[in-house]
């Protein structure tokens, strides 16, 4: 697999159709034969308006490479801070928003073998821009994905239930009966580490914020495979031990809100656990008694799937592997795709916009 | 070597001389034939008046047994916090206080075979009841010193420098040329992380706070081989890389303050480091943020000599290698023993007030 030409801490990364490509063009090839819609932008900016569709002249198809027909994409929080450019991924201008969707192989080139004529592919990295209609990239920069799963499910698997899922694997051993707690349980990712918990037979704890529809809610994430919900309030309030005790102090912690609510895993948590934090939606830092570090002996590790998949980069094989079994789970229907909302692409400030407010559901572009 | 008795989590601790022991008591030996000064205290309080000096009479010697004459035994801040109920380890009343100490091997059990009159040895888990002129304890309890070293050094080097030892073994591979940053460097654990690191030929960055007498403090702290001293202040203010742009980024952070120092720590190291903390002289919780956690992947874990050494307590070769290793580091000059106070054990609640007080040097009773 290509090495990614990104480095980290906001160096800037060369949009797809700028980088250099290790594929000999065919001869004629230098006729741009394809362009496409895309929603490209020239500078970071606070709001969705610094993003335009454009047409766009694709390169010509190389040996190697592939070209993708965009059926898909979601908008994430990571692509509006991205605009933003807050992320700590920022893209050369002018670039292409979107880092995650589904599209259809329409063609590829000679020597390429992983792919055909028909497959959906995902993008394993971040930075594909994947807000187009249409993209030329190398096979390399691509994994398969079923076409047995729904296209909303395609187009949202290689973040949220990827964290979810590597999140349950990589950090402690979770044998079935063991308890897993987390906050955000109701996010993306909150409701993948639901779903495949219960897959593994391991136990979840989920914290909510309360709200108006607490029972709802409470009621939905237990038809997926949780086995408590609990409010911030309750458990600030009561303490774990008086309100669950038919099950062992958590050994995992999954914390992507931080602030008092990480705090409140944290202390949960059964002596020797790892707490595990993804997200910091509360802007606010977690406080770290030294106590529970030292002699409860906790240990505090961060994830980031951007990280994981270069990390593991040259192993093609356990990248789709990975995308391969959370593929699997959707298929059998143990792993719901998240809650969708639907906008055609020329609507794309729509998305955009109700990405930024508080949601409850993806917004995904559809070509 | 035995299972020790101890439970953690405030579950207390029967005293030496109450344990079970599975010696057989040679005939005759239910006569009592020696006695010793301990302190005592059979309540916890906040002050040292709690503890009084009491005659104690000792159980006979066992076969696997050894009678210890104390020599020293410092008074650490641990020691207080155990007589005022606020450690995780506490004793069954009667107690005798102490943790660490050494003391001359008198006389051994027909079967001990580690030791012999004359040698030096001090206990390796906490609990032992180090502030008295006598005790008999199983052999297996003890392990040995070398007589090369100065009395104060060997009464402790059980505790701070093996810390200091450990945190640079077993965190992070530390090659030569690395950096390492501490605050609290002046504490004892700080001055041996200061010397030992030199002696691997890894850098330190040594985080102090301000006071009147900085100067002659950093002198010192660099006459143990400390690269850089510097205060939280002026870190704060300028920032690691506008101060020091000689090392690379520390890989490893130590942390015994807590709150904003430990964060201090947090940010001036390199990504992928580790912060480990195992202290919290501020007694304020480190704030970490998501994104140190999230997209530097820095690790935090805690450290605490006494738990390492329980998880270890089967492999006594393991626990005597360490000793052995810090003992050879103190008679090759290249780690200076503690600055220390000396006090007559009877004028022991003198020690104890002034460790109490903030402190430079180390209170040692001596027998």
């Amino acid at each position: 697999m290509r090495r990614p030409l990104f480095r980290l801490t906001q160096k800037r990364v060369l949009p797809l159709w700028q980088r250099e490509s290790r594929t000999t063009l065919a001869p004629g090839a230098l006729r741009q034969l394809h362009s496409c819609s895309a929603l490209v932008y020239r500078k970071h900016g606070h709001h969705y308006d610094t993003v335009r569709m454009e047409e766009m002249s694709l390169p010509a198809l190389g040996q190697h490479s592939v070209r993708l027909r965009m059926l898909a994409a979601p908008v994430n929080p990571a692509d509006i801070n991205m605009l933003q450019g807050t992320y700590p991924i920022l893209p050369v201008f002018p670039a292409v928003g979107g880092n995650e969707g589904v599209g259809e192989v329409v063609e590829v080139g000679r020597k390429v073998t992983s792919l055909r004529p028909g497959d959906w592919a995902i993008p394993w990295d971040a930075g594909f821009g994947t807000w187009r209609t249409e993209a030329v990239c190398e096979a390399d920069d691509l994994l398969q994905v079923s076409k047995d799963i729904p296209l909303l499910g395609a187009a949202t698997i290689g973040v949220n239930p990827c964290t979810a899922y590597r999140m349950l694997q990589d950090f402690v051993t979770l044998k079935p009966g063991a308890t897993v707690m987390q906050n955000g349980s109701n996010s993306a990712v909150g409701q993948a580490v639901i779903q495949i918990a219960a897959v593994l037979g391991v136990k979840t704890i989920n914290i909510i914020r309360d709200r108006p529809n607490r029972q709802e809610l409470e009621e939905e994430l237990k038809s997926m495979g949780a086995d408590f919900v609990i409010t911030e309030e309750e458990l600030q309030c009561l303490g774990l031990d008086n309100v669950i005790q038919e099950l062992p102090k958590p050994i995992l912690g999954l914390n992507c809100v931080g602030g008092r609510s990480g705090g409140l895993v944290l202390s949960s948590l059964c002596d020797g656990a790892t707490l595990v934090t993804y997200g910091g939606m509360a802007k606010k830092p977690l406080q770290i008694p030294a106590k529970s570090l030292i002699f409860k002996n906790i240990t505090l590790q961060g994830f980031w799937m951007t990280q994981w998949k270069r990390n593991n980069s040259k192993d093609v094989t356990q990248l789709q592997t990975m995308v391969t079994s959370v593929c699997d789970l959707v298929k059998s229907g143990q792993l719901q795709p998240p809650h969708c909302v639907q906008v055609p692409f020329h609507h794309y400030s729509q998305a955009l916009q109700a990405t930024i407010q508080a949601h409850q559901r993806k917004h995904v572009l559809l070509m």
